[in-house]
């Protein structure tokens, strides 16, 4: 494919009512992981468009016809790994029992947060730098992520399987135990399907660890 | 008392090896509150040391006869709340049976952190201002901070209170529970006790919420 910076005369990036070509999708999408690695590698405030472009061999000029600014590579990020997310929780949050379902998303949450600490670091702690309607439509995404995680534990009291009484506070105590993790975890040292077994255990005893949800 | 700044030719600050006088300690103390009011309601990064002199009606120069950094002045917070949470936690280590001495550590810091989320949000994503010296002084009580939760989780396995088979992992997944509370509670909606229950009885059950570990 060509990397031709857009016509003069024209404003950078995707025309609007215009269907993106696959090619424009593939690079786009490149440019999305390229960003990841950088941002999780350098940090978000050391990493530069720069960094990007030279990780995938484009001109800076290039690469503006992709993306305008680093905020915008940012929420781009974090739009993919929490669809991402949703989906897998979807389809957990429709198998097994009550208490394998939560077990099930609490693993998922630990493993996805815990295999990936400098990624989540950035997840985290940069959204100060997000523009308000790019805020706004992660928040509404994080919404429907923890209302996942409200039903799994509202389906878990229902079947005995926990002793909790407000799904609410519940449900945002089992995403910090595994949120948290970005914090401590060490992912040269640190086993993250032992810390997943040790948090499933902690909320649902023994019994709740097999692999069948994993 | 004066607030005169240091003569000429001296280094600002108190002279080492020399006994703080009982005054120079009380308005120490009250330069270290006052700045913690500043870095909550203004935030670390807004907040600055004429913020702190103007809220005690200080001059700025008579403030660096105490404290010399912006940086000193969050450790000298930290440090006073990590101090005054390992005491508490030294003593709800050796009260109760093991499920009520772990109850009482994870309310604890539910309570800790969650009452006052604005000021661990700056404890929790500040610490990269901190100098080499003083982050090494924050990490050794951390460690012993942890270290007291460990033993707490070791105690109620050994009772049979949780099933869990890696204490570590299980001590840094419950704080994480209590300290990933900064980043939702909101103080004029959230009833902290409430959010305390929910942890204690995710847990431990509905039996280990009672008074008596409070």
């Amino acid at each position: 494919m060509t990397d031709s910076p857009p016509p003069k005369g024209r404003q950078p990036g995707r025309p609007r009512h215009v269907t993106p070509s696959a090619d424009y999708l593939k690079r786009h999408e490149e440019i999305v992981e390229a960003a990841a690695k950088v941002f999780q590698e350098k940090g978000y405030g050391s990493g530069s468009l720069d960094d990007v472009a030279a990780a995938l061999d484009l001109r800076k000029a290039s690469l503006y016809y992709y993306v305008h600014s680093k905020a915008e590579l940012l929420y781009l990020i974090f739009e993919r790994a929490i669809d991402g997310a949703i989906e897998d929780l979807e389809q957990l949050a429709i198998s097994g029992s009550p208490a394998e379902r939560l077990a099930g998303l609490l693993r998922h949450q630990v493993r996805t947060v815990a295999s990936n600490p400098s990624l989540f670091a950035v997840f985290f702690d940069q959204r100060p730098h997000l523009e308000d309607d790019q805020e706004a439509r992660i928040r509404d995404k994080e919404r429907r992520y923890l209302g996942l995680f409200v039903d799994a534990v509202d389906a878990a009291i229902g079947s005995g399987s926990i002793a909790v009484e407000n799904s609410h506070y519940a449900a945002q105590l089992l995403l910090g135990m595994a949120n948290w993790s970005y914090k401590w975890v060490d992912p040269d040292h640190d086993d993250v399907e032992t810390i997943a077994d040790a948090a499933v255990r902690l909320v649902l005893g023994s019994s709740k660890t097999g692999g069948d949800v994993r």
